[in-house]
């Protein structure tokens, strides 16, 4: 794997974007590995992720976001972040009590399938300490009282936690308990849930039960970027399952866990991968 | 094909109910050809579909229900419908303007999949009457007002016309009127709809538009009964597609077509065979 | 829909092919509306589909294949093919005696879905004549003798009949004959076949009877391009449907019905939608 | 969870076994929870799967099978087999060097959504020793030659640990050794291995890289009984995702896996809790 940057932008549609932008790597020496690029003509919205091999590239890593915001960011009114193939992203994930997502993670993490370093796991409860002790990760709990009393100062000391452990991402892995804003803001398109149902239907709690007392013959799980409004910010991923009346809220669960683990994973790689733009509470997903 | 009786039945349960069932048909010399059955433990209730063979039967078909009521129906506070594979269902199909799902059912008519006689096609435009004309099936039209002033006047005609012509049972293939209660209560678990989102997500008007505007990676249909509540009946039968941020409403509504024709044509298919018990506003599907 | 051109190209990889092409359409003032690429590594081969609008374009409709030839093509050794969205292409649809692909085609063009001309239809046995009269389209009827001695005539004058019609592609519609060399040769990669499993698996005659036997629990619908090989030709699209010990092979024919249907559509308006590659026996679909 | 029977049988089809099981069970005062039943009228044949509570049921658990035998096993020619839910089935895993199926039966293992004892893990290969061991269960490693020279001594060694073990059945967690007869015949229909195609499609080796050469559109995965005949035995459970030409042979590997560990989880899942019944190379699987 060579080393590459990869360009995740977004601009008002006008013509000859994609053509300034290839010029732009290609004069530089730059061998584009990677193009796909996507315009919402409703919104008049232009969206490109772009990734070329550093090897040769005339302009220095470290002055490439400087350059490329002279040249075009200011002129086309575009929006962009830059990264590097070779720096891990740092995740911390959240857990409960429910193991099956920390596992998928750790086992994916554990046999290089997921391009990042974990910081640390966090919970609520000491119930997954063995998992992460099994996996050698710090594993940091706080119990939050019943009334909420403490969540105030627990939200702070895991913000001084995350910022001295540098993370740059969280993973809600079947967390039980709802972030407040403060955490929210400090991540924006940052933090990444698993809600267990195929929303937008069954928004809130116990949506297993929800969908059994519905009768749907379908459910799914969504991965989604946490935003201030519970279950609503913008989709990454969904994957479904069939269901019959012979289907318990336990049964359910039992194949929903399933469904979780596989769809809050495939959005953790997609983040890493840097494959995911987040536009007007929408997600446009690179191939 | 040989000539059969189906008996659909449920009631609160306790042990032995099988065995009394199955030795009514066996020591009365039906020979048994389908046998399910499924029990609701959490309301204590059991549900049974069985079949059989009506040559050498003992009790004459006409009296069978006479029968089995008086033997079991009463002694297990039993709730049975009784039906003969040799006797079509009369159906009346409900469209407005799109052709997809007309087209989709009136094809299986023709190919002999569907056991039923269609007595007509009703409509509030004239749109599709060509469709009608090419299979040969009476088209009704009768317009409703923008301000639904002859509305009631227009079930009353409707309601006419199904009785004259023995309706056993309505299918709404994309009716775009809502049924008042009058027409609701003459058919009970016999009105099938389709909405094109996957219930509960999007209930009532443009679910395509809301599930665009949502941004979600999968969209779904949905096929039920129609009960005075809107979009709330018991789900007979659902089915997703993946779509993708490339998909505007426009292209999300044409996949869905697709879904809406398959998953009416099913739950339809499912209501012909007598595969369908409903229940606290959910269904039973038999396999 | 204003008028487009449509240029699907590949070539050897190189740096460059992108930003060549898009300053060859934006600096002639055309306004690119979709562009998609894909580069095969593994051999090297450079993939795209780039559409844009005519109106201002500086070359002449009519000359654009010259220049583009002139200016790119030789130079990059690139194969091409340009498509303008106002011209239909002319299509030809072979069946036997199932009418469910035929009437989802038919259904298909009534409603406007498919941006096609359909020429005529075409058949070895009389049993759609109604479905062709139904949609007024003429049909054609040649009997295959069974030991298939006037085939080379039949196919003649078939042949004969495409070119008169002028048509551009043929779909087989769950057409039960084997064609033979010469009318594939005549449409090179413009004869799409449904074949009713997962290909490769269950190539040849019966796969469902095939799918029984082995107890497969899901069985698919396969749409490709023909080739002299049976079955073998470049994939186009698939789906698949679960079924259980519990189906037959005449059960499992009906739910394949379904998938055939659908998978034949979907291949075929990728086609009329110039969104279809071919390249060493696979296909490269744009989104 | 209170103490079950759990009887899975077969015989040639007549009249009246339903009820002949279902009253030999309530009039021993047996508390009938679960029935299933199919009929394979191709073949005659009639499957069952029934279960009760022990509790206060007339015959010992030790008799039943005898009772059983004496007055329905000769007399109907019935194959049955009898389980007991208090009973834990142990289960050995062979492994190779990928983790992905291990970790995903493990954590199973550990949240106790599987009702199993493991005996122990067996591999060629020391490279998930380290699993094994973050969850303190026992590895076995014997290498096998190249040229297969010690094959013959190392199952007769596994053999011997099998038997010591007593173990009941083997999952082969992408084992990738061919089992010789004597290991398969030692456990007929109780070893269940994970093909990673859809099979009968790409059997044998590199499935993946054969799915990529044909240009499939979607891959599989199959669990499968091990029978003497490669990839052939008994289909338990498939499943399948989408792939696209930008897939490579490590992508489809990579989505693959996901379809694996959960294919192969549920065959086990089905296996232990008795809902497997095998018959003329196929599987009977009860809801």
């Amino acid at each position: 794997m060579s080393p590459t940057a990869i360009l995740l932008l977004h601009c008002p549609d006008r013509t000859g974007i994609i053509s300034d932008i290839t010029r732009f790597i290609t004069e530089n020496n730059g061998n584009i590995v990677y193009l796909d690029q996507y315009v919402d003509k409703q919104e008049g919205i232009f969206f490109m992720r772009i990734e070329w091999e550093l090897a040769g590239f005339l302009i220095p890593k470290e002055k490439i976001a400087e350059y490329f915001q002279t040249l075009y960011g200011e002129r086309l009114q575009m929006k962009f972040s830059l990264h590097f193939n070779d720096i891990k992203p740092r995740m911390a994930i959240f857990v409960s009590k429910m193991s099956h997502c920390l596992y998928d993670l750790l086992s994916r993490y554990e046999s290089g399938e997921l391009n990042v370093d974990i910081a640390c796991i966090i919970s609520n409860h000491e119930d997954l300490r063995f998992v992460a002790d099994q996996f050698g990760i710090p594993f940091h709990v706080w119990s939050i009282e019943k009334d909420h009393s403490n969540k105030y100062e627990v939200e702070q000391a895991e913000i001084e936690l995350l910022e001295k452990e540098k993370v740059d991402f969280i993973v809600l892995a079947r967390y039980m308990q709802i972030l407040s804003e403060k955490i929210i803001r400090a991540y924006p398109h940052n933090i990444i849930n698993i809600h267990h149902s195929f929303l937008p239907a069954f928004v809130g709690a116990r949506p297993y039960h929800q969908a059994y007392e519905r009768g749907v013959k379908i459910v799914g799980a969504t991965s989604h970027y946490v935003t201030e409004e519970l279950d609503a910010g913008p989709i990454i991923e969904q994957d479904v399952t069939r269901i019959s009346h012979k289907d318990t809220p336990e049964s359910i669960a039992m194949k929903g866990r399933d469904l979780e683990k596989i769809v809050l994973s495939r959005a953790v790689k997609k983040h890493v991968e840097c494959k995911i733009l987040s536009y007007n509470n929408k997600t446009v997903i690179f191939g």
